[in-house]
């Protein structure tokens, strides 16, 4: 299969930007073996739809997503709403027979996520393929560490450490949105932060959370309204646990939005029978590896900058030392993704990985919840 | 003035790849007042520039640079090519009316610099602009660097220390190109990288070079040609400079391509009477600050991610903490130039400011053949 | 109080040597109100006590350390003996009328800590003081840090991460020693370096954990013998805990001898409302502060080299920039102990805040025995 | 040659504190096969020496430095007083047949140098010793550093960039001491750290400087007297050269007060064309080693914390990862003297090497003067 690919977008904020982009570049830089055509956005206010179309670089707008699934020019349809409008969209554009590029998390409930996986899998059948958007696996030092465990550079794992530190909440002025309502975000930090550092973690390893501890809080129960008043937070602030890998790792993870100073700092540490690696967003270009095997006198953590033409995505860019950014990621995305619709093949992270970490957020909380340690469904054993 | 401009891009090697993301991205990011069409690429070859057509998002292609200046949906020239062609293509551009940006260095000679530059002056005269392509003064943290000089945070300016290191002509085996032939390339690391530190080092520091003491060298004077057989180094493989300014400093530079390990690393350090900054490109989105005035207890350098809504360009981008990378210089240039064209004022650097940098690097060669103390032509000075 | 005092210390193999050296240093840097007179040594073999004494300035040495609860010139005992030996030395020198100065953890079980924390109770009733070496409170960075923290610049605290990462045990052929037995030991990485981080924690927050939920394991079970066979490993390899503290933070813990690459770092973060601190053992001369309240355009954590005459204990040292190395916290701790003895104070910390370290310990084991969350004994609550 | 020795030091300034806690320390920690004896410290006035010697450990004062030459149980003189007096000292310590180590630099000028690389060269015919005190040879990390050169893992040397930056001047009101007297103190920075740098750099490197460019600068003309009123600058404020090697690489140096945040930043940076070297004394425990026979994937400067049992002393202190401080470095100096005296060998550096440096600098301030490229005395060739 090769040739072009209507693209129709769903939601145009954050995450619709950081698409466009991918959508916009891919081309470029990736000889992908579909052209993406960026055929519509679709967003709940026609003149703001259509503001983005003009601004993101869309053919046209819709101001119902429902459209797109009848429109013959859209094959793919990227969903970046918000979580709790996931499973509707996804689950009818799969049975529509289009392909769909989800954002995390998947959904907000575990029977939502179940039921996209499900149609995910009944979509297969008929050639449809369906991806969640954990970008991250695609920053190029990230996919170099996974690659460094998979060739066996670091050995046995013993230890994960997996932190996603950010501090917009800090304040505890910040008012009240909807990323504090229970209802629209489903949970907190530990949804919006916490499922990256799973899922990264998860993925790096190529080992499976089996069961987990918890801790969570909400240090500011009240936060101003805009228009006057205060609304109660029903999400976690922070959300800490600890965990067992399926492959005899201690691990432990952080998420939260009070870390003073620390902007964006998903951080992942694995320390290995024969080598260790560290990454942090904010120095996303580099990795940090150190190789047990090395003589003493001069063994260390190696500062690599992940910008060879070898490196995972890199070379697909710029000459070694220029660096890519944030946005790089969803273009990385991109790319493997038309690759796996044109080859027929599964993209990954699947509606199914996507599930998965659903169960060990929900894992979470039930421990959060009783104090005790839990099993992740569907890990095939007691958790610890 | 508000609308559409059409660019013409002569070159699409590495630079032409950077500008074409500039122009397909700047609108989605930065509301420019006018919007860029990317109206036709020239390249020598009729089916490689077709091709980069394609792939860059031109929509035409062009064997000739000069038929772009006879096209009337032209109105802006975007010079990507070798620094021997730059002199040639630009006043021509000027002179049919055409906005030129050009790539850096502004020419391989002062003559070449001084004849654009007297170009640009008479463009001006009928509103037609020029800039030069010293891209990293846009580098957010750069950008933020200068704005703390201007502020006076880092008061009067003692030392300016800055380095341009790479290593990818380190290995002796590595093959001749024309960027190893003085006919060619002017220089060697010297205009390829000298030029970049110099322009960078008076723009954030608001002072100019007056006199400079030099050493270049040439450590591997033969490489091997890929047809077999080995052709002789004409160009400096490192160049050393120590230098004064108008302002009183004491400043160092080198440029080189021999700094194995570093691939990237554009170092550029300024200490003053209230303060110092400190920054690396291979850390593009960090800008290291002191502040003198703070207690000594808690004083320090801090490590500032320049990716705050108020900081230089940042706030066009991602939420804080979400990294830019290389290209974005090109984007946060691409909108300066079209707010600049709009406005009806000069864009900058100037071709004048490309020309100064150009006498500095003839001074540093001066220099370097006489081993005594040079004054830079035009400083007004005599240099020490 | 003024004048000298006679020291006798108990084992001189690691701790013996850096303690010596702190005895043999104080007076030179710390004007100290009491004069250190290093009075003997005692160790079970006299021939090797004969030697240590030699080489590190002892004036005489010991074979048993019952004789230097008998001698008229020893007034303080120092114990550098493994764990399971101080409740016996250090109650008995108490009921002896010595001051003790006695190495961490203070007791390798809650039941002898307590009675140590009696001991110490009674003696003070005769002027007789204790003190525990948990001699990381007198890294200059980490006092700093509880400086800042009791100053009200970190605000309220939300957060506490702390790791001590060894990694000498990483490799499966290490040898058996008494560090993995349980009876000798105690515990492993527990006990060894988790009591260092539980109490550095707590010192530098003011606040102490009221509750944890634990998970330890054993990577190795089994490790070659010295005089070949295999010994089974009694100890935990590494031992993760959440925690709560009495001041509302949540926190992690983590302390292991498998971090491949890490040698000693023991690290610290603590975020609050106000500020953040990140202090890491392997670069012991600096702290990372950031202040919220610093204008975003320049805000940063700042590396402050804790190297300043007003920084604690920095000041009888070097000039500013002259690194500490890691035995002149023993040093700082001599000073400080004789202080106190001579201005008739309690020293710091107490064998009462050695015992309550102990019980957060055994509060850990009893969580990663039974997976539930356990209150910390003394801690007023249910911890959670 | 074993058994003891004892050692005079004259001053007991901040240079005399390092040394002396050196002398009191070597024995612990190195076994020399000579002991030394702390006979007595020597000062101006007796009052003060007498209590340098109570808090110092030194056995007894002298009020006259002479007195030292003439005392029987005094067999090495320890130099600690400021430049202008060593010359006289020395070569009377040599010539009384005391071994002698002498704080650096060497003299204050090249007379005065030249004059005591005589005298030990005569001395030697009777095998008495004399050393330069360059302590910062034997930082682990410099000493690693040389072993690596020395072993061909960094190659043929292309680059030295060599820095020493302070700030304690930077500060205009910073009141007027001797050491902005050129007759007291020779020179400003230049002797005083420029001197630490280029011994630093030749010894790493094992290369020679041949030729230099050099500017000087006194930023602060006048600064006040503590009685009231100013007095004129006579001394450098920084000092910035270029070099070449005999061994054909291309150096900068730079030594200042006045880079505004910069302690104590003496770094050292070498490119060669099998690996580069990086190290700061800020951070003195570190040394950053590239290796360019790495896997590009996997390559990057490493973190070396050079505390390994096999790294240049630290095996004789502490486990890995158990930092050393700036004093270590004077006890290591002494305890390669005292084995060099022991063993009848000459130690190093050498009053030759001291003289050397002292030609380097005498080259600086020439070439600072005259604008020109000039050849450093006894390089053997043009310097260029």
């Amino acid at each position: 299969m090769s040739g072009a690919i209507g693209v129709g977008m769903v939601g145009h904020a954050f995450m619709g930007r950081a698409h466009s982009q991918a959508w916009r570049s891919v081309g470029a830089f990736f000889a992908p073996p579909l052209t993406p055509v960026m055929a519509a956005v679709a967003g709940r206010s026609a003149e703001r739809a259509a503001a983005a179309a003009r601004t993101l670089g869309w053919a046209s707008a819709e101001s119902d997503w429902k459209r797109l699934l009848e429109r013959d020019d859209v094959q793919l349809i990227d969903v970046c709403t918000p979580g709790d409008t996931h499973a509707e969209i996804a689950v009818a554009a799969l049975e529509a027979g289009k392909h769909v590029l989800c954002e995390k998390p998947l959904a907000n409930s575990v029977a939502e996520a179940a039921a996209m996986a499900a149609a995910a899998d009944r979509a297969r059948e008929h050639g449809v393929r369906a991806m969640v958007g954990f970008n991250y696996r695609r920053v190029p030092a990230a996919a170099l560490a996974r690659r460094l465990v998979a060739e066996g550079r670091i050995g046995e794992i013993r230890h994960v450490r997996a932190q996603y530190l950010q501090d917009w909440l800090a304040d505890p002025d910040a008012p009240f949105t909807w990323r504090s309502d229970r209802e629209r975000a489903g949970s907190g930090a530990l949804g919006d932060l916490g499922a990256h550092i799973v899922d990264l973690a998860q993925h790096v390893t190529g080992q499976r959370l089996v069961g987990v501890s918890a801790v969570t809080g909400t240090f500011v129960p009240e936060r101003p309204l805009p228009e006057g008043g205060t609304a109660r937070v029903t999400v976690d602030d922070a959300a800490l646990f600890l965990a067992r890998t399926d492959g005899g790792a201690l691990a432990s993870f952080e998420a939260t939005r009070f870390a003073t100073g620390r902007k964006n700092a998903l951080r992942l540490e694995v320390n290995g029978s024969k080598g260790s690696l560290a990454f942090d967003l904010e120095s996303l270009n580099e990795l940090s590896f150190h190789d047990a095997a090395e003589d003493p006198a001069t063994a260390g953590f190696r500062r690599v900058l992940v910008t060879e033409p070898d490196h995972p995505y890199a070379g697909a860019w710029w000459p070694p030392g220029h660096l890519l950014g944030y946005e790089h990621t969803f273009t990385h995305q991109a790319a493997d993704l038309l690759t796996a619709i044109a080859g027929g093949t599964d993209p990954a992270p699947s509606f199914a990985d996507g599930l998965q970490v659903q169960r060990v957020l929900a894992a979470v909380e039930t421990s959060a919840d009783s104090g005790a340690w839990t099993t992740v469904e569907g890990s095939g054993g007691d958790g610890r």
